[in-house]
Formats: C-alpha cells, structure tokens, sequence
C-alpha cells in the first residue's frame, strides 16, 4: 500500500513509516517543506536501503498515496488538515494524534470536549474515513526493526472494515492491533498518553505501553 | 484496617471485600438498607468463615471504618456521599465508580465534563481525601481468592501518601497497583471501563483488563 505520512519527520511517524517499508509498503514522508520530508526520507533509506521511502510536502503526499497517516502535533492537526483535506477524500485517514501539555503530563481536556479524533472527524465531515491508532506506543524503539514492541494498538473507529485495515498496518508495523470501539471512545486513547508520559517520568523508564490482557 | 465498602452488596465491592478480609483487614459492607449489607456479609463469611465481614447501612459503616471505599453505581454517587459526608471527613476515600451507560459500552463523558472521582472531589471539597482506582478489574473472578488476577490497577490521585495506601490495598487483593498520576487522570480510568466492556463483549470474554508494559 501507499501510505503518505502527514508529520512523518518526527519519531513515531518516522518510526512508523520505516517499519511499513520493511513490510513492504510504499512509504512517502510528508512534512510542511518538501525538503524536510526529503532529508528524512533518505536517512530511513540509509538505514533500510531496499525500502520504497519518498519524501515530499504534506499535499504531495496526500496526493499521491491511497491511505492518509496523521503525526503532526496537536496544534498543526487543523491547519495541515485544512492544507491537504481535497486530497484526503475517500481514503482512509489514521490518526497517531493526542494531544498533551507541558510542562505536566496529565490528561488535557481540549476546550470542545471532545477528542482530536472527533475534531477531525467535525472538520472533515461525517463521510469521512477516520481511525485513531498508534496513541500508546513509545516512538523511540520503533526505529529499532529488531526490537519486539511490548505493547498493544488499541483502536477505535466507526467503520470494522476501516478498523480492520489499521490492524493490518499494525501486524505490519509488528505490533498487535485491538479493536477499542467507536471513535468517541478515543478520549481514552488519547488521554492514555498522557498518563503513560505520567508512569515514564515517575519510572524513570522511556516507553511504558499497555497490554490488554484476558483476551 | 477497618474498611467500609459502600454499596459493597455488588459484584466489585464484595469481591474486593472478600480478598481484602482474606488479607487480615475488617471489612465492613456498607448498604442503603443494613439488612442488605448483613446478608452479604454473611454470604461471604460462609466463603471466608475466619473474616473479619460485617454489614450494616452506608453511614454506620462509614462511621466504623477508618478508610472508605465508594463501590455504588454512579446514579447513586451523589447522593450516597451527602448521606455519609460527615463520617468521612479526613478519611481516605477510594472510589471505583466508573459511569457507564447501556446499552452502548461507549465512553461517556459526563455532563459536568468532569470525571466521576473529579465530581465527588468538587462535592466534598479540597480537603477530601479522593483515590480513584480499580476501575479496570473484571469483578467477577474476584469471589476466586485462588485465581491469579492478570492486570493491574491504575491509581489517580492528588496525594502521593494516600496513592500508597491504595496500592497497599491492590497488593492485599493480589493485584499490582501503578500510580497514574493525579486525579484529573481518573477520566481515563473510568473512559478504560467502558473500553474494556467493549473489548468484552466483542471477544465474548468477561473479564478483559490491562497491564502496563516497560516498566
């Protein structure tokens, strides 16, 4: 699959998007500067040379590739969304998105009392194709293609069929998707990151995750 | 200890009773009406004949116990503590109240916008002693003193000194306590509640839970 990544310069779309291309996937890098998404690009191809891995500006992207990845920060999500958002009809968007505050980890209500998730699912339309996923997973071990990722996707989406292909892209990625329920249910996925930002700092450790266990 | 359970006649404030007395403390099983909480009590020292299990009403066992723990459904959150407020000043109040809403195991945000534990923050006052925890525990493999519960227990609140308590407490019922930050946090372990009932009801277990990895 074709898959743009939206912020793919920072450490999880960047992790993310190196070990889709290990599995076979066509990775394209987007950035704000084309240049950016470049440079990024070739240092994952450094590392995984046989790799299909692009890098270009966020539309481009868009443009071009058959699902859409969301790993801008909180605070870009409107604006490159409002940037690329003809080029995203149809397509399935994934969305790694969650927002957090410093200097304290702790979870951030936004001021619509909803998720990022339900934001961009208001901005974009009711017809448009969203999953929040990736929300839990530490960035800075994914760029590590032998490392086992002890930690579960959870997943939430109003389409099973959507939330279908986002496991795939975690089987892909290594990792073990679970289907967490409808996108509202997402306030949870997002806030998670904050407390496990919280159990970090406390445990003096780098990439607590969660498991579902019982299943 | 002397811990009063209000609304322990349920599945989660029983069973936690039960382990809790298993452990070497007086449990104490609160009730709206007292000859509820004797009959439970007694059920449960026909399970566990050397406990230390009473029953009575809500406030006289608040009034007992040295730590409280709210184990009623949300519904009856408000006014359950208006009732006891008196008898709990300068307690520790653990609460498992998770708002859920049938028939849709959706995350379901309070009108307040407020978690559960927040409201019950809000309703006592600053000075209120308030630990969230055991919001994500299957109830019904608690009554098992023998089964190895596998997952662990998020613990919010605004003291560290009281958090231990709580964990203490997990440790007593054969769980793992991990403190997750403030109380603010507690959104996230009652959102978790409704996720894991979906989780649940789509892999038609009972009793899916959560552990945190990398720690």
């Amino acid at each position: 699959m074709k898959i743009a990544i939206l912020g793919g310069t920072g450490p999880e779309g960047s992790g993310l998007g190196l070990r889709w291309a290990a599995s076979g996937h066509e990775v394209i890098i987007g950035s704000r500067l084309a240049e950016k998404g470049i440079t990024v690009a070739n240092e994952l191809k450094a590392l995984l040379p046989e790799g299909h891995i692009s890098g270009t500006d966020n539309l481009t992207a868009s443009q071009e590739a058959e699902l859409i990845v969301l790993a801008v920060p909180y605070g870009a999500q409107e604006s490159t969304m409002a940037h690329v958002r003809e080029a995203v009809i149809g397509k399935l968007l994934v969305t790694v998105v969650a927002p957090t505050q410093k200097p304290k980890a702790r979870v951030w209500r936004l001021p619509s009392g909803l998720s990022a998730a339900e934001e961009l699912q208001i901005q974009l339309g009711p017809e448009a194709r969203i999953v929040a996923a990736f929300q839990n997973i530490g960035a800075h071990q994914l760029m590590d293609l032998d490392f086992d990722l002890d930690c579960d996707v959870l997943i939430c989406g109003n389409s099973k069929q959507d939330k279908e292909i986002a496991a795939e892209l975690c089987t892909d990625a290594g990792l073990n998707g679970v289907n967490a329920g409808s996108l509202q249910n997402s306030s949870v996925l997002e806030g998670l990151t904050s407390v496990l930002i919280g159990i970090n700092i406390r445990n003096k450790v780098k990439s607590a995750g969660i498991r579902i266990t019982g299943i």
